[in-house]
């Protein structure tokens, strides 16, 4: 280790999670705070409480993003960014979001006891509505900011019960009246839990997170024919599902020699009529293609364009035939992060003697969108067995302080401390 | 055609199936009179007032089912049964049951006119439920009759708003005091449209039907764990559809070699959590094995039990594996139609000059239980596309008279026409 590395006060760190875990508490040992109720903005009064104890000096924007700001010893230098989103799933866990902006937080505390000064600001960013469950879209105060979104389709969004962002902003008190956006941040870094397997099974504290993989979403409707189980012989089915259920073999394949970046899923399918005893005569299901690379995503995507096409023309019979339809749903590039920025990651690792692991978030993230406009890095955790968005979401205290050991010592490193 | 073949009027028997179709009539041309109901008690009243009106004696037992008689020369003979049902699916079509009950009211009519007496009686059955879409188990009224249910079962079964069939049948006078079942009877003939495809598309009128196809009723249950799709690689996947589509791609060729008497069908197949963007965490699908001989369904099963044991054991990596389960929910053995009756239908065919074809019954008929109890068989016609169980369901009035032609000739082969 590198003896001129900081290290944070983990146990601290831990009991911030604990405090900000009781409200909304779940049964099971999980949080519902979903954004702009009564929970979030009870979770937000305890965040914001702490962030003025620390002596951080509080902006709210109009879409109800938070942002607490160290001052650094020049006031004019952009400020460095730290953050992550304290809403959370219905059943969602403790460490999601929370983690990101506490630890944050906890910088914050660890370079007031050492009286460290920087010469750039430090904010703390916590961001509106990143989990999407009660307004759609998800990522919202992220993608407003970064200009993605706009205000007015943010503020208009409405709940199921017919409830909008901006009346719900004003009912919590948290409709800020600074601009969303807009001016220079030095550079932005998240902590977050992985959210996936690798860095438990692999026993790993930390992880160098160098972008996000690109997606493209797809449905696939099969239309057959829908007839009697019992009087139907073979040759004289349009079966949907038997079509379906060769094409997901070949399908789910594509990822195969495209590993570890490339990944297959078919999360949603459905059947119709879905009897017992009838051949069904409609499937359709999703297809979620994703990879790092945006040149291998769109082979993926011929491919599939292949196999439907290969399938489509398999059964000339017109007695079996069915048809195959490919829709195209949503498509997102791939995000490489700022290459500096990963350096800094990289190199506090190293300087802290941690074992080196770079990732490539298959999650979004509010990290993904202030990177079109903020030089961004991120830092993973692991979190036990890669469970999220569940209420057993579970991480240990010693690599969440790993994690923010990371966050402290690059965030100096951008903000420059005074010496 | 042997001159001695007798032949019904089609046209008469048309305007009955019409008549009988405009009570219970659906918008878009079928029939609803689920059993019981108002519209069943009036399709009933009809059809007796007809039955009546042929000279017929009606019957009544104590399930509803009605028996109307021609008497015979001999009082003391068994009679001769023919007949179906006339309740129909929620959007039924106007030929299911209804043709068998009609066809037979056909014959009486036309014997009547041709001054034709039998030795034996000839009994017109109309059985109660057949259709199961109301009160559960199906093919009641004949499943009693032939002891395969109690009456107590019968009667004492609910529909979902909790009415049960003694009382219905007690509400629209149809509670008769005849005991179910219980007499010899000489032979029972049920005339019906295949419910299949296969006369349609091979252009013939008529099928003799040498029995029904048993059938095995599994659930598989695969059960992997849901991950989210992001931040999940492939090799830490425990992806239950990939699992299941591969199964279900080789249980479907279980019919492959068992041709055309084989039926493999995979109706119902549910995901969970069913979301876009999660890995299947749990697959849930049906299988409906059918064979028209039980040691191929028994050597069915056993392929099946082999294919789940192999996919149960292709996977040893304990991240990706999977549990695979498979329950058996009903097994019904095949079923042969009486020799003797069968030659009856073959023959009368042969002697109308229509040519010849042979077809097991895949849905289940009244006739099937019957059969347990009287000697049995059947005769199909078409339905157009083969599609049944549907408004648009559809028959030609050319290829009904064929089927009922048919009927007329084994009715007297085992009546005996008195000379």
């Amino acid at each position: 280790m590198n003896d001129s590395a900081l290290c944070i006060n983990g146990g601290r760190l831990w009991q911030s999670l604990m405090d900000l875990a009781c409200v909304g508490a779940t049964k099971l040992g999980g949080n519902c705070r979903l954004a702009l109720t009564d929970e979030d903005k009870a979770g937000r009064d305890l965040v914001c409480s702490w962030l003025r104890e620390a002596g951080l000096q509080i902006r709210i924007d109009a879409l109800g993003n938070i942002f607490a700001r160290r001052a650094g010893r020049n006031p004019n230098l952009a400020p460095v960014m730290s953050g992550s989103h304290i809403d959370t799933q219905p059943t969602g866990g403790r460490f999601d979001g929370n983690y990101g902006v506490l630890a944050s937080l906890e910088v914050v505390r660890r370079l007031n006891e050492l009286n460290i000064e920087t010469e750039a600001p430090i904010d703390i960013a916590i961001w509106t509505n990143e989990e999407g469950s009660r307004f759609v879209p998800v990522m919202m105060g992220s993608g407003v900011f970064a200009g993605v979104l706009t205000l007015d389709q943010a503020l208009n969004a409405k709940d199921k019960a017919g409830f909008d962002v901006a009346g719900e902003l004003q009912r919590i008190g948290y409709n800020g009246t600074e601009p969303v956006g807009g001016y220079p941040v030095k550079a932005y870094y998240e902590a977050h839990i992985e959210q996936g397997p690798v860095l438990d099974t692999e026993n790993l504290p930390v992880a160098t997170v160098t972008g996000a993989l690109g997606l493209y979403w797809y449905d696939v409707i099969i239309t057959g024919q829908e007839c009697h189980a019992g009087p139907s012989p073979m040759p004289y089915r349009r079966d949907a599902l038997k079509h379906a259920s060769s094409l997901i073999n070949d399908i789910l394949k594509l990822a195969e020699s495209r590993q570890p970046d490339g990944r297959v899923t078919i999360g949603e399918l459905d059947m119709h009529p879905n009897s017992r005893n009838v051949v069904p005569g409609r499937v359709r299901f999703t297809v979620d293609l994703r990879h790092s690379d945006v040149a291998e995503l769109d082979r993926m995507d011929a491919e599939l364009n292949a196999l439907i096409e290969q399938a489509q023309n398999s059964d000339s019979n017109d007695m079996t035939a069915v048809k195959i339809e490919l829709k195209i749903v949503q498509q997102m590039a791939p995000t490489v992060f700022d290459a500096g920025r990963v350096e800094n990651v990289r190199q506090a690792i190293k300087d802290l003697g941690l074992p080196p692991r770079e990732l490539i978030s298959g999650a979004g993230h509010d990290a993904v969108y202030l990177s079109r406009v903020i030089p961004t890095a991120m830092i993973f955790v692991p979190c036990i067995g890669g469970i999220s968005h569940n209420e057993i979401e579970d991480a240990r205290p010693d690599e969440l302080e790993a994690g923010a050991n990371v966050l402290i010592n690059v965030i100096l490193a951008d903000a420059g401390r005074v010496q």
